[in-house]
């Protein structure tokens, strides 16, 4: 059995001196001026421990990581009802496709794809005032990490609230198949406010424990969701999580996993670890290049797939 | 730890009573005349133990099943040149879909649905006689079940043949790309024949058991293909292995799975089990209604999903 | 050479006894109160005559008809640069239609279908205020018209902008593509208040004159756009005037062509005469049922197909 | 009013003297060892004069052109039920798209594209052997253009036959909705070579008279088809005969056409002359590029616009 410090101490070395790193995204300024050569890498295993490496302390934007936790406030909402605005296949399409969406009546692919992850927030906003269902996602996040120090960052948040005219197009499109209840301008607030979410790697990984361990933190042994449930998020986030590059991730680390524009990915290996990865340079499908990689090399080192023993 | 051959006695009873089934496939008279009250189920473990129950003798036709044994074989060919001419994201399409070949020049979206296996099968091939390619896949099954009984249900063939007119359209469209290589008649005919291949539940899951143990047969110890090739094609199956149904399975069932239209399934619980199950009735994407019920109840009690511990 | 009058009076007689009217639109409740019931009809001859029957003054939503006018006055501004932002090219699609737009980088396929038109008005309104825009695209239907009376009926408007969700996803879309250069709620103002212009037959037949008389308003012989140009505006109401029920027009009625979805069509025998009809209850395209059955029975009894002699 | 004939003549001068030409087919050696520099052109008029000028006499391979023909034979055989098995709206999509197939359940779309054009052929076909079919195809094309001698190009029907994959695709496509009747060989093989026949400007110019005068040939007065259907063939070819180019050719030129790949394109100015012209060079949309540009200007020097006077 590899040590996992010594294995996560040389990813991050190795991923130190590649050349290749990806393009940053630079639709909005504020992702655009983030270092190409930042790397992060954080573990949080079954025991409790935490092993990190590189840039595991710099927050960075989770952007549609928080598709993973948002899907879990509104399962803990409404259950299954959430399946009613919302499918579970993957798209095959990139992630901002509006295409499905005509073909299948306003109702998205899955939850992971905008549109998917719009009717998400709009089910955690109905009842509430947009600061309101705000504030529960933050502190969610903040009571999964234990840490009250994770923000929103404004400046993010309205960069893509400026820009954002393909999500407002998803918002409207699904609006008028009557897929969201809430006000547009109501639900996208939310919805570009949780993706603005700044979090470091250690915070994130620390956030996805539930995932790995049955829906339980395993320090507290408290349960977020029920084993289940947990399950079930996983097996989204596998053939899901990475728009029209989920196969090329299930191909390649083996993992259920959850990217952002912003570079991060969330990675769960069920019973042993929940892992996040940051790199800010992004390949063609939008996915972190040098994450991706890293967590191939992980997963193989560690014997963490979970389509082996 | 609940006991397997009491849960898969279990299983069996319950499929047994239950009025739900499915329809049985009509597009030709060899499968429409199938009795819908059929259920088998094989579980082949990992210490070479075998529990079956139901109707787990009966030869069926394995259909698409025997993809993922053909992608195996072309992989042992041309290693990852496969890769070259079929993708592998879900496709987000049914089985037969034309519209993904033409916005993608012609390469298939991977090697589950119709015209990937297609695809797969022409790189079998390639080099022989189709008479030859159809006896190295027959003989495959052959040696990974152990039983030089199975044999290609020559009648299920011949009406394939003669009504495969949207398989004939798939390989005619892949051709005018130049993804086949060989005549697209000589290709169909393998294709139609291997998907003839009748098989129990009981051979089945004997056939799977390399995907489940690293790419070894548990018994021999024997190496039929690498550990991370076993792995990969267990990923590919997950994602990719019943259609637009493939969200769903993992979401419910939470193992790499390949479905057939005669009512079969395999899944590979990694380092578990290989599981074969059987029922003629049809759900709407596809896949075996009690089959994929089944599979559910197996895993939840077994305690086998791979997104959980 | 059959007398107009007499066929005009015919036609009008046929229409109000014919029990299948189609549906009238429901999507606003001020469509939605429109008596089925209700046919109009009024032809503005070669030689300024007149002729026009059954409810020809009553003023209807003339809708997308005022598209065949903005069009007018966007190349009047900008020339052929109107082809940079809008084809012209039939789209085989519905009028809302959303996945043209992803597959063409947000360039509408034609003027005619909403995203088309939507740039259009975007073309008009640049430079301007939204009053003023909306103002010039008044002030020219009156001018055509020959009429001050014709005004925009605000309840209309009012109601398009509170539901028109698909327009506002077509807006954005195209604006994450910088095909519009205005701010998507001014243009899309402009485009809610021209489409709720409200019109009788006999108003409308004037404001036509000019595509049926080689750009000239036949009366006075001034000159509203070249000959050249009212040719190639023709083109484009036949091709495309009819959403997905273009062709089956060209097919029936056999003239250049304009609906809108109060009901109203605007057809043009060039060289003969401008044509508009009304009856409020549409087909499955979306055009009025009886509208077109109407002009199919004029151009076969006055001979006017451009397809013959 | 300009002179035909020195109009004929410039216009033949003019070509001659271009240099952008388009790029000829390669898609099979006897269509690209066409010389790009033939330029030929034919205009047939309503009091039975000929006015041609170029290379009017060289007969080339009139490919997609043969489709309006076999239009008219179809209609001719069957009526109206014609369009139970084939549209007549704009495709918006090139000539050998397969999307459209699937989401119409094998209906294509219109009877000019690839698709539509195979299964008008496969209604003349039933009830015959290939042979028969073909026969009377070609005798009809004899007929219409009083002129034994025209033949059918057997190398270039055999190049078809070799390597028409994509129209094997759609074929079998069709086929497994049950819009063919007859075996796919045969209705490919009939299809392949009445795509093949050869014919000069002169002769094609000839053959569309009757689509100039009301379904008479103007010289005989012997009636081919009805006024109406000739009329409702035009529109047919004005909307959808130059795929998705049939926008731009009713805006440029501003007649009914029919387009083919071996560089022909026939128009029809209603009333007053059937056109040929032919050079081999396409665009980008598969038309030919100089007889579009040639018919541009004959439309336009002789005011021969179906939206003008």
């Amino acid at each position: 059995m590899p040590d996992l410090e010594s294995v996560v101490r040389d990813i991050a070395e190795e991923m130190r001196e590649r050349s290749d790193r990806g393009d940053v995204a630079t639709y909005i300024p504020e992702l655009a001026s983030v270092s190409p050569a930042a790397f992060g890498i954080a573990v949080a295993g079954a025991d409790g421990e935490m092993v990190a490496a590189g840039d595991c302390d710099m927050p960075f934007s989770i952007q549609s990581i928080s598709k993973a936790f948002t899907l879990t406030l509104a399962l803990g909402k409404v259950g299954d009802r959430v399946w009613r605005r919302v499918g579970r296949e993957p798209s095959g399409s990139p992630f901002n496709s509006i295409v499905q969406l005509e073909a299948e009546h306003g109702i998205p692919r899955n939850p992971f794809i905008n549109a998917g992850a719009i009717a998400v927030t709009d089910i955690i906003l109905s009842g509430h005032q947009p600061r309101e269902a705000l504030g529960e996602i933050l502190r969610f996040m903040q009571f999964l990490a234990e840490d009250n120090s994770i923000f929103i960052d404004e400046a993010v948040a309205a960069s893509e609230q400026r820009t954002g005219f393909r999500n407002r197009a998803l918002a409207n499109y699904m609006k008028s198949f009557d897929v969201l209840e809430n006000p547009v301008d109501y639900t996208l607030g939310v919805y570009f406010h949780h993706c603005a979410i700044a979090m470091s790697c250690r915070q994130l990984a620390m956030a996805g424990r539930f995932l790995a361990h049955n829906g339980r933190n395993p320090a507290t042994g408290l349960s977020v969701v029920s084993a289940e449930r947990a399950r079930r998020i996983n097996a989204v986030m596998l053939t899901c999580g990475h728009y029209d590059g989920s196969g090329e991730f299930a191909y390649r680390v083996g993992l259920p996993g959850k990217s952002g524009v912003g570079g991060g990915i969330l990675a769960i290996a069920p019973g042993k670890a929940s892992i996040a990865v940051w790199s800010p340079g992004l390949d063609a499908s939008g996915n972190s290049h040098l994450g991706r990689i890293a967590l191939e090399a992980l997963t193989q080192r560690m014997g963490w797939s979970v389509f082996g023993v």
